[in-house]
């Protein structure tokens, strides 16, 4: 039997003792004996719950207990997640976490001190919440070089923009809807403004690179500027709009970003609807894969740490090697990108017509003072320049 | 420095060591070690080619050589294959393959054997060529009870329906341009008839039971019935006609099939196009996943197989678990099954308008001389009921 500690009993980590409970036999069966959850470590109480007398409000108990092999910290946030975890590996015990802001910030650090003392430091949940996308890339995926992923990353975003596609409502009601539904926090910033995304793509870029891509570098647009009258665009265009956290490399050369994207049907993650994730990668041998599935939830969030705890009840003593070195990874500069925009203009400004080369000039029958081109494809250095001191824009987001 | 031996340089075997040879540093990292091919197992010579000096055509030199840690028998077929792999493992060396006739028919025993011996016996590469589908079910899915899988499993029948339903085309002319451009071979039966895909799913079925299921038991048909009339009244439909193997569990009860099926633009699978496979599976936790990518082709079948090489020179010697055991898994029979049923009747036939309780009634412009309905939901022993001694029907075909 081997016990473990969970830190932090909100919604993740109260489905990590729901699926160690609801799924024993299977989850005894892969890790070769018994998970016992010792302590749950919250400041709340819990009268009534299963796991009243396994609260702890006092993290020593739980990192001085020799008996305790892994902790799962669940918690959420850099601190005291970041502290919490350092402590417990530097006592010899193995991490796994869900936890996307400290995985981010401290990952190399961590990874290292895991390998040093011959543990694990796993966080299969950190990225696409239930959907194997760590392990893969790191097991499954090795045998290529990976130039390319871009990933819909955010379930309350990819919520929001979905219902906006299909009902015509604007952002300001959708996200009132998705905060009434759960699916967006009171203050949504993280997600509406892409930091989240932009999280999660700096670590699966870390690890297809070996080198440290720090989030705070990658160029971060949200969705708060995506309008109603952009979803019909979209629509009239057969696109539909996404927000994609992106990294290739080209000959060496880094880019990586998130943003809204215009994306066509061709497209597998065009598909991707509602709060479900996808993720697709390029490698020079395998091509193209696409990993979908929930993005977040209680039990498919669980499902993946639970899946990183068996793997360390596996590798107790023994580190599963993961290549994510604090190098820091050099990201182009963003003027370098390149892609084709979709612009919006008052009716009146005649010009931008010409302004660039364009593959598509629309208008809507109900929007008749304005118009909208899609340009061909050029880097955000030209565009930049040729939009300069124009007014009479209404928006721009790319088009893939 | 590790020493392997490939048995076959057919397309997937000169694949894998084009892959070893181009991914050399990346593989490296990974595996540890130098990955070194000693030997090349084939019947023909290759003069000139990088292999040539490493070529044999006596199995015996690569089983009596103590210096080859890890066979890979990539040459199809049951025999010689399956006496091959077998003494590889009863002489100390791990296996991996790509042959899902071998792994279909003889996977309990060489998993047992390869546990016996403390050696591995890995098959990423038998199922979904290039997409990472096994290890993800053995070592992410496993916190899951996985109740079902639904896939695009076969490159081959799925190239042929892609192009009938976007340029009309009949069965065989489409048939023939899939074996001119090499997707389909001049005997086709294994493809077309579903026998391919009934493996692919009788392995994918025995890894998520644990028993072992016979792929001579599901009831599988193949794609040489469906005509570009079907494709017509499929895009009517607004769906797709796709080969899919399917195995279900419910309530201990499992259920599976290889057929054709009329799949709904809601359906994830529905853009799987051209040679592209795509696999579904359901858990109790994680809900539904999708994974998605080339299903064949030579890089990436090989790039799934050296995944697997790199695994077994990371457990040279200890077993990595795999539960699928000679255990029968007992198969409902195919009569209890569900589905909804598309049925073209000679418009002649009035009675098949009302025989079922229907969804859906269908006419195409260009062909007045028939009618489809589209039935409700109904157990195939309820659907032969009905249509039992009925003339006029043109074609049958489940509807999803």
């Amino acid at each position: 039997m081997i016990n473990i500690a969970v830190l932090g009993y909100g919604t993740i980590g109260s489905g990590v003792v729901e699926a160690l409970d609801t799924n024993q036999e299977v989850i005894k069966d892969h890790a070769g004996q018994e998970i016992n959850v010792k302590y749950v470590l919250d400041l709340r109480d819990f009268p009534g719950s299963p796991i009243e007398s396994k609260l702890v409000h006092d993290y020593n108990v739980i990192v001085n207990d020799p008996e305790v092999d892994i902790v799962v910290e669940v918690m959420g946030g850099t601190h005291p997640a970041y502290e919490f975890v350092k402590e417990a590996l530097e006592k010899g015990k193995s991490v796994c976490t869900s936890n996307k802001a400290l995985v981010a910030e401290f990952g190399p650090e961590l990874i290292a001190l895991a390998r040093e003392k011959s543990l694990n430091f796993l966080f299969e949940a950190s990225v696409g919440g239930g959907i194997p996308i760590i392990r893969p890339i790191l097991r499954s995926l090795n045998v290529d070089t990976i130039h390319h992923i871009t990933g819909i990353l955010n379930g309350t975003t990819n919520f929001i923009l979905t219902k906006m596609y299909e009902e015509g409502s604007t952002y300001e009601e959708t996200l009132k809807e998705a905060q009434a539904l759960g699916y967006a926090e009171a203050d949504p910033t993280a997600d509406v403004d892409g930091f989240d995304a932009a999280r999660k793509i700096a670590i699966l870029s870390s690890l297809i690179y070996g080198k440290n891509v720090d989030f705070n570098e990658i160029t971060t647009e949200g969705i708060r500027n995506i309008t109603d009258v952009d979803m019909k665009y979209a629509k009239a265009l057969g696109k539909k709009i996404k927000l994609l956290g992106i990294t290739y490399n080209i000959d060496g050369k880094i880019y990586s970003e998130v943003a809204p994207h215009m994306i066509d049907k061709k497209h597998m993650l065009y598909m991707v609807d509602d709060v479900m994730n996808g993720i697709e990668t390029h490698g020079n041998l395998l091509g193209d894969t696409m990993f979908y599935g929930a993005g977040a939830g209680k039990l498919p969030t669980a499902s993946a740490v639970v899946s990183d705890i068996i793997d360390e009840v596996k590798h107790l003593h023994v580190n599963i090697p993961i290549k994510w070195d604090a190098e820091p990874a050099v990201l182009e500069d963003h003027s370098t990108h390149w892609s084709k925009f979709f612009v919006r203009v008052d009716s009146e400004c005649e010009e931008m017509k010409t302004a660039f080369k364009i593959e598509q000039l629309l208008t809507l029958e109900d929007h008749p003072d304005e118009y909208a081109i899609v340009t061909e494809e050029m880097t955000f250095a030209e565009f930049d320049a040729g939009i300069k001191g124009r007014e009479h824009i209404r928006n721009i987001i790319q088009v893939k």
